[in-house]
């Protein structure tokens, strides 16, 4: 049994997401599918952040286990040969045994991007958030470097379900910025999680600051209210985007 | 009357090109449609470059006669808010009496863009060709740049339809040049006009020379042959984009 651990870069689009739901078109059904075929035996595969649908990657890390001897390339080469044209794994490699994408990662890292002009965008824009009063991406900053570090993000936790309010919603933020690049606006994140829908709430948050709406001490009085109710709506998925993914 | 002038950005992959056809979805026929909604009043608009199906455009430019009264920006808020979400305009003003889109250009550029590595890409592939093997791009700059000037284009004549064959294939290509960035290979090219598929079929040819496959003097014999068999194959539509059009 050897354990491979893929590099996977998608365009959420056209997914329900990344997690295998009955019925749906998933990312890791695509994955399974694939890897099946190329392999010849039944695989079930690991993905390091499982991204909601319409999300991005262009850094995705998967793993699985196989009996198979094909070595990384070649696997590489066949999967990207079957895959669908909005999946492609960009590397593959042998991973240490017990290596598992999900559980080994030490940090994830995503990209939000806003397009901040009066006027939409036609071409690229299933991959940015078109918002059409002007932001003040310093302002963002400020209050974004001001959640970094270890803290219970219960406010900017996603789910009301009530299976979701007993979890542990205490997080590392490694890094969260913000920076104006021409007409658009991008937030950076790094965390060793992202509980659901945290950057989206995080980035909803922001654009409340962006429109001088919020404040940077009223962000952190959000912080530790650990009320939903009082974060910035959700952002939309288009323009999110999984970048990057550490192990150590 | 007065004529307004649009610059038009467009995602070509869901239309038949710019040009109305009967049946098909066209970029022209979605901006009459929405002008005659915004200005109700018939309006027939003119486009600089007639797009294939699948070519995109950035800086199309566009006009059209109307009485009505609205002014350049309002007519633009109003357009972008009926238009379909894969065109934009991105630009309105009011053009001198007897301007013409089409007839007044001076010259239109043109960007192709080649994705070249060895993996596909997902994100952004709707705008790139894939093209595995590595170019020598300073080869194809150096091809492209021996094509400048005024010629008789019609190896690079796209269409064999005996209509075609007796129209004036003679063009004044400004520039033609070719640069790498990163995993991308960029052409670039503006010219008086170009002839049906002409960037395209400058593209297949440059690709040759990228592969070491024809030299600079094949090149320059297949300007001279006048023969379309001679030149490479046509690049596919999705790697091109209309970028910009120059008026007096």
């Amino acid at each position: 049994m050897r354990t491979i651990r893929l590099t996977v870069q998608y365009d959420g689009t056209d997914f329900s997401g990344f997690q295998v739901q009955v019925g749906k078109r998933t990312v890791q059904g695509e994955l399974e599918t694939t890897v099946e075929r190329v392999t010849d035996r039944p695989t079930r595969v690991v993905g390091a952040g499982r991204t909601d649908a319409g999300v991005h990657a262009t850094g995705q890390v998967v793993s699985f286990e196989t009996t198979s001897g094909l070595d990384p390339s070649t696997l590489r080469r066949a999967l990207n040969a079957r895959l669908p044209d909005d999946v492609v794994v960009v590397a593959a490699s042998n991973a240490p045994p017990g290596f598992n994408a999900r559980f080994s990662a030490r940090s994830r890292e995503y990209r939000y991007t806003i397009w901040n002009a009066a006027d939409r965008v036609a071409m690229g824009r299933a991959y940015v958030y078109h918002w059409r009063a002007f932001l003040d991406a310093p302002a963002m900053d400020e209050a974004a470097r001001s959640l970094v570090g270890r803290h219970d993000f219960a406010a900017f936790a996603g789910a009301t379900r009530s299976a979701e309010r007993s979890i542990d919603t205490v997080r590392t933020l490694f890094r969260l910025h913000c920076w104006r690049d021409g007409q658009k606006v991008i937030v950076q994140t790094a965390a060793d999680g992202f509980l659901t829908h945290m950057v989206r709430n995080l980035v909803g948050t922001l654009l409340q600051v962006g429109m001088h709406k919020a404040t940077v001490g009223d962000v952190q009085e959000i912080l530790a209210s650990r009320d939903r109710s009082r974060a910035g709506r959700t952002a939309p998925a288009r323009g999110l985007c999984l970048t990057r993914v550490e192990y150590d």
